[in-house]
């Protein structure tokens, strides 16, 4: 599929204030950039980082009212669905620079779900299939729900409370993936036909020697993701990380296919 | 069933410490006082409250070595099982003084729960069958092990990490059962044939215009409780509650049939 | 102070809900009411429980779109302030109904707050002057901010990020108090010259032989509170408690002097 | 200082184990490894992950009771020690692999830190003032104490609760660091002079374009460190990971001068 993102934010910084921005579309083998444009105004410095895995993030340092706006076209027909079939990986096989998705993280304490994960999906076979198990399982306790979530809310709350947004669907199913063993990350993304359009976050988990993206929440179809970037959770991929406090004053998300 | 029980605690407080007791059988509808007998050595002033609840505690200042010893005989044979029906109350219904037990309080986050319980068990009837599919369901997924809670954990942490001991487990039924508006509370108890002796911690529910006994663990026949004292949760029925930390040294609990 | 107050409520009732309210002004040692209307329109069978604390709860089942208003005159001039000095009680001398306000609770978890409390306020004598040093530490080291807190947020939260609002305040207060063996609770109350106007959450300390009122927020006077109900936390105290999700359409509160 | 460092595990693995180990003495700028011997027995395949950064983990699969026993030789004359002055980078300056220990993570909730760290440690002038003033803090208001911290445990219940071990001291110090964004991570070791001897958690901070050691808990000198490895929090540093629950049978850590 043929895309082209556009996202513009306006904030208010009430002193100059330290940024780090997720906002590039990652140059990825799932994903081909074609074009892009970052404008900050007024104008100000950006610094961009370009690091071996293809995610971009900017920094800059902004002051009073600014607007960013990025857009890009991208291509991602190489990426490849989950397959129907497929085993998870001993923890000897797994390349090192996989290992810390096996660890719990700010919102995803996976080290509290080992009975239940065991408990619930430890029979449901192996790899694919047992993050099938998963996502279902998601789908048929978990309610997609706003404001029962907050910045701070982990795969815990939303365990117990059985409500969330698109970052609690993503965190749960990457703390019940760990729990069992399956390396799994968080990715976020522009999303085509997501409704309403906003920044989503869905999941990624090694298995078969590659990671594969799944959309937790079911809201958005994979072919239709513009990665963003990946992390541990949702505090790594962040698309506005401030060192202080600051005031949204509007923001607005598009996709379309081109 | 007429038993007799015996408690023995030996605590070391390093600076004179206010305490709370809460050691007496109950005098209860269902729990008829025979004997019993508190000493505290060396000698020191204990007062004892007497509520009209027939829950009774006993307050002094201790310090240094001290040993409580408190053996009493009671005759339970007025107590009532969990009938196999009935139905729960609507709000309206319930006296007053049963209202707080469908509020949530520290060790009972119901709150939180009450998709779940809605999910999990909303369509399990009413009253007692609700009861039963709750006491099912935590025994089918909640496995008893120490070590893996607190005396700071909640029944959330408990639903997580699918593990605990009769406290939590008590927290946990309590608390799903307050998230579907059944009245429930905490009792605590001396419990025969309890393997290891020890101090139980059992629930109590409203239906049917009484309160009923039930313990979560399933590790004790209710027939074989003494009841010592009821509340929201584990915070309002401590067997020992100081306002300074102090030393355990030994403690024994005893229950025969008499 | 003689004291007109209006609550007025628009909910929306998907399905019949369960409701308990606390809106009545209470019959108070430190309240006088001098009339009183509660409104419930359409009009809808309502039960008011006339507790011995002379707090009211009303208890109804709702359904549809459903106004409820409450309008009372109170006179609180025989309400004292807090003494400038005053020793607080050793356990052993407190009202058997008041050693609950000594416990945790859902919302002030004060068994995790011993050694703070008493490092932070145990030099500060005794009685009064450690409840005014909680009260200066509380308004040096908390932000009265909108957005930070939640209903599920405990003092434990508060603590850690330093802001909240009323109840965030009130449940920090209780807190710090019961870790101190002081006994609090919480007290909801209509309050002349809150603003914007509001419910407002204060809290209650017990030394020497009494309750006094105290709003941590130092928002509203006490002197022109008019009591509804006390409780251990805002749990016990919500103006309403349903069994069900229901949708706020609109709230109004007023506070006049007469 | 030229140290001589043993350790020796055993456990008991109930069925085959998968394990990730971190034992190894971390070959970096501030240490020379001179010798080392990793033993496991029965013998058993094991990989050593030789990663850029120095740290090595390896990886086997366990089962029955096994002994692990490192034993390594290594100089740390390099080690300097945090300088007395120094400032904090802005994020533009900071190296791209430095970014995420700026961030939360499992044990290191440093969004919910902002406003006491500001409040407290803001107006002590920056970088190494800063580091100090923290530093000083945690070793006023913290008490180093076992059994009130479990391997749950986060920042944020140490610093409500006052009281934990080094790995909590080393948690809480990270994440007031991050919270003024001086980037701050775990570093697990063997130290010389500990006592009892132990494996032992620090952390490290990034100023002056480097890392620097420290001893949160001020219990071992940091000159008297083995590093092993470095991560977010004690979830990345562990220095046994294990996909299954295991039983510790014995273990005994030694650190001598030579």
């Amino acid at each position: 599929m043929r895309l082209r993102t556009k996202a513009e934010l306006k904030y208010s910084f009430a002193e100059p204030t330290q940024i780090i921005g997720l906002l590039h579309a990652a140059k990825s083998p799932d994903q081909l950039l074609l074009s892009e444009v970052l404008e900050v105004s007024p104008d100000t410095p950006v610094s961009v980082d370009e690091g071996l895995s293809g995610d971009r993030r900017f920094r800059a340092c902004l002051s009073g009212e600014v607007s960013v706006a990025y857009q890009a076209e991208v291509e991602n027909n190489a990426r490849q669905l989950l397959p129907v079939a497929g085993r998870q990986h001993v923890w000897g096989e797994l390349p090192v620079e996989v290992l810390p998705y096996l660890l719990p993280s700010r919102f995803c304490p996976s080290d509290q779900f080992q009975r239940f994960s065991q408990r619930e999906f430890g029979a449901a076979g192996d790899g694919v299939a047992r993050v099938m198990a998963i996502l279902d399982w998601i789908n048929r306790h978990v309610d997609y729900v706003h404001g029962v979530s907050t910045a701070e809310s982990t795969a815990a709350h939303t365990f117990t409370v059985r409500a969330g947004v698109c970052r609690d669907f993503t965190h749960l199913g990457i703390t019940l993936c760990r729990a069992l063993s399956i390396p799994a990350r968080a990715v976020s993304a522009y999303a085509f036909e997501l409704d309403p359009p906003d920044f989503h976050a869905v999941m990624e988990v090694y298995l078969e020697n590659d990671w594969w993206l799944i959309d937790t929440t079911r809201l958005a179809p994979v072919e239709g993701l513009v990665r963003i970037a990946h992390g541990r959770d949702a505090a790594d991929i962040a698309f506005l990380t401030t060192d202080k406090p600051c005031q949204l004053i509007n923001q607005t998300v598009q996709v379309e296919r081109l």
